[in-house]
């Protein structure tokens, strides 16, 4: 009963088998194996962009942290939710990267609106000397709290911010959940929608450890190589990152455990609302805040359920806790029936 | 015949069996699942040092740089060999962990001197404000050119560098085939002979993607945790580090792994001797540069060699041209054979 | 009628004179001068903190940049007001020079109050390594908004960082005109009450343009010098930098300009007061936020008078404008009074 | 007998009156004051470049390495002499603001040939990844061994960088020496020759604390204003350093004060040479390096003279000492027939 993080769950077995494939003779180091020619043929033809540089790294906090260096100048601020990860969970690693960059939070949860948005470019692109400068927008594709940018919204704040001449990254280290939910195209969510950088997470949905950066703008490649290898994240047996990708990418591989891991957090959910639990937000991906009352909770944890207590959670021992539950491609079915069983007591 | 360098070959069977192994249901993420607990048994057992702090990264140049941000303060300067990877070959990774630090180079080739670092120290620890203040001294062990330090170089070195209250840092990227070729214990190696900090290579002797740094002082453990998290080199998915690192030490893979690939240096070399080819150094590892007659070179280009092409060549084509070549555990003997046979004509 | 900030005043005669005096033959460069030596006492004096190291720059920013560095490691974050110069208008310095640190803002204006800092405190010092870990307290005196704490207000708030093992800021830019205004002694205000480090500012208040950073630990010194210098911030004339500094303690100068200063703030908010505009907070120092009705506004505006004009302002042209007024010590009472008479109509 | 620096000398009283004659009501602060508007045009006539973008900053420190970090990028590496200030002398200021870039001692000397640097322009501008990649070219005029480049060494120097794509970077800090030696137009000596970026020195040649950056190239002006503000070098009391640099132009008081500073060392060297004392090199602006006899030290100790002993003093006290003497405009002609009293014994 692991609902603690989609990051803790095994590899899906063709990743793995995908490995031992491409451990044969000897290959190109640092990316120039033939593995990932292949992995960026099929990248540009996921997103319909035949121009994209694509790039792999083995963690999200690379992914976005070089993906904001390379849009951004140190003496910007990115704006961002002030739940997102790039914020709350990489320990500095986005500023660190920028070269001493600023992060402002907008807005007051994990999806920015428009009204977010107009509030901080009102000031236009270039301030006084003395004001850190606008910078990229970040926005969370699923987001923190599992809920989803309709292909519209992103549309709408990326044109908000390329009036404004500021860049659009996207944090997907949960895309494909995203797009499994929407049903849209990868093309239609990204460029075509604004966005100028994506990371494309893999490592939450049944990768081993691979994170795909893809740079719409061809001529932002040089700078993210040398970001990459100056930040340490150049593989030299740079092929086991490209078989993963490969793996992932062929046969809709990442969509299905996408989906798979959404229909488990919606079966979940369901089970949980007819028992008459609470939610934070109507679940549209693979995270639910669920508000459980203290003795279910009790009971669960005694069960030995994993999942995580917000620290948003009231103090008072008659109110419910702020439970998070994530769900991966990987979770079994009786687990999840387990779980509502304890659950209804 | 690939004799590029030893980070292109296949990952050892035993290593990739123990990533599928590791495959398994749910594990604590981020460094906290259960056979990271025995890789840190199993190295502080190997080094017997039962307080070292040990941790992983999937590059050599994030545990070089992580060592040495965190040994060094960012107005100090590294001292190291003008052809250390740290200096050559890491696009200011180091400078970039360091938050600016400096390297000077010292002495003239890849084995520091003591004369060399007792030209650097003679000022002592604290020079007057406007110098770049001492910092740490990074040695490589087995060099870049594939030479040795012995244990009592080593300590002579560490020794003057803490007598001037300086860090000894090794990056032993290679670290096992120095211990292979001189027979000696991790420990008379490193922490006995006075270094504080090891990179511990497995990526270049048969694993898929990872190198240990060993910290002899746990006081370090902290702020390397910080520091490896804000260069976003923690990995979620930590037991497929922790895997490959623990099959890596079992029944001394590591060892007979390096051994192998030094065995195959010295056949090479020994071959190459034979029909008169000219060495830079006596090869003490898995390295060898040697001085390959135009026409030798043309053969084994044509016939498919691959091997590394010194920018220190003569520009005269009547002279040699000095190639380098690395030797992995994986290399068929026959390969061997093959590009002995080629050289000969 | 210059009311637009004190940073553009005239600066005292005898900081000039003591400019003057000081250009005679040879000085020791870089700090070493004699007349810093009689700063270092004058200063350790006046704050009786013999064993407080005292140093010198040219800016506010630079002293703020520094003290935060010297205080913090890159992976800490720094809770400061949202209007903390430090966060609106050092253009990242801050970041910068903490090798790209956070800052936190806390509480909704320019004073923090203990239940702001409690709410970032609560999780203790250390946090998981996902998060910016808990770093100084930075605290503006005189605030931006021209409000003061009180030494009770600083002690309990810096006994509360100290109780979670952080250290204590004192953004001094405006230090002289608390003193002024609260009549308590600068020890009293600082360390006593907790504060670490001090930038004690004296370019707004009648010098040429020095600020002086006062570590109360000298345990900080040498890597203060070091950061300092790193900066190209230590001046290698730096006698001059010493003789304001000496004018400006001496007689009591400093305090004597920054009453000056707040005695023409309560002169033209008396006045102000009386023709009925609507101030934003009562003013305690020398800045005042007011709410001038537009027709006041176009007037003063056509008269020449100079202030800043707050973008919180409605943008309804039936509302007032919240017009910000700084005093130095030089403005001429004639000023003001012109300024009132063309305020009234 | 002060021959210790350049920079410990007074002010010119020209210089200073300039400041009294500031210090007059209120100016607009932070570089918008109307004396520096004069200084620009000033400083764009002596330069016969009317787009050039012209900043001041405090220290030569913060003019080399704002300058630097507005030409480099962080993963790049700026070319220039082991002795050069920015190497030795700067406590890693130019990697700090470049954002952790490199520094890459070329050449033996003091003066860089066009074979050190074809040397590393070999590789061309663009360099495998995992090399720092070719950076600004820095040369210093004049040197720190007092030594001048001809307007052809530095067209040639130049135009191998231009060449080659990278910028060419000229620390003035005794620019003036150079340009009353030479005699020749500040313009020929620049951006004819192929300089991009000027530091322009006016602390070590009579002023008070003032450095002039000049950007032939006012595309990069925007990006130095913010760099300098980041970097705490941006002054509110602007005023001070405008009249400085205002004065220093006016009636080629610059010009002046080098000459005469040059004179004075011309009077040293030649007594000197007159009691047949050795030279390191024949002296060129205001500095000289010469062998002293420990008899002739030992008196000129004991008189009271200041000089500064090069660590490349031999340590046989059989040997002379190599000293650095370096004559300011403000050195009496007596103080320099009392030392060659002294030193004739």
């Amino acid at each position: 009963m692991y609902f603690s993080s989609d990051n803790a769950g095994m590899a899906h077995p063709a990743i793995l088998q995908a490995i031992l494939d491409a451990n044969t003779g000897y290959a190109m180091p640092y990316g120039k194996d033939e593995i990932m020619e292949g992995v960026r043929e099929s990248m540009r033809s996921l997103f319909e962009a035949p121009e994209a540089a694509v790039y792999l790294v083995a963690t999200g906090t690379a992914a976005n942290s070089l993906s904001l260096a390379t849009l951004a100048e140190p003496w910007q601020t990115v704006y961002c939710s002030p739940v997102a990860h790039i914020q709350e969970d990489e320990c500095n690693a986005p500023e660190f990267y920028m070269g001493a960059g600023k992060l402002t939070p907008i807005g007051q949860g994990d999806k920015i609106t428009p009204d977010d948005l107009a509030a901080v470019l009102e000031g236009g692109p270039r301030r006084d000397v003395h004001a850190a400068q606008p910078g990229p927008l970040s926005i969370t594709q699923a987001t923190e709290k599992g809920r989803l940018y309709s292909v519209d919204e992103v549309t709408d704040l990326a044109s908000m911010a390329h009036d404004c001449g500021l860049p659009v990254h996207m944090d997907g280290a949960r895309f494909a959940n995203a797009i499994a939910a929407l049903n849209v195209s990868p093309a239609d969510m990204t460029w075509r929608a604004g966005v100028d950088v994506l990371s494309f997470g893999g490592t939450k949905n049944g990768c081993v450890g691979v994170e795909a950066v893809v740079l719409f703008d061809p001529e932002l490649a040089w700078e993210f190589e040398l970001r990459r290898k100056r930040g340490a994240h150049l593989f030299s047996k740079h092929r086991y990152l490209s078989a993963q990708m490969q793996a992932y990418l062929a046969d809709d591989l990442w969509l299905d455990m996408a989906g798979a891991a959404n229909a488990n957090l919606q079966m979940l959910a369901d089970g949980m609302r007819e028992i008459g639990v609470q939610f934070l937000e109507e679940p549209e991906a693979n995270i639910l805040f669920a508000y459980l009352p203290r003795a279910m909770h009790a009971r669960l944890q005694a069960a030995g359920a994993r999942y995580y207590v917000s620290s948003a959670s009231s103090s008072d021992p008659a109110e419910p806790v702020l439970a998070r539950f994530v769900c991966d491609w990987s979770l079994p079915t009786a687990e999840i029936d387990h779980f509502l069983n304890v659950a209804a007591g």
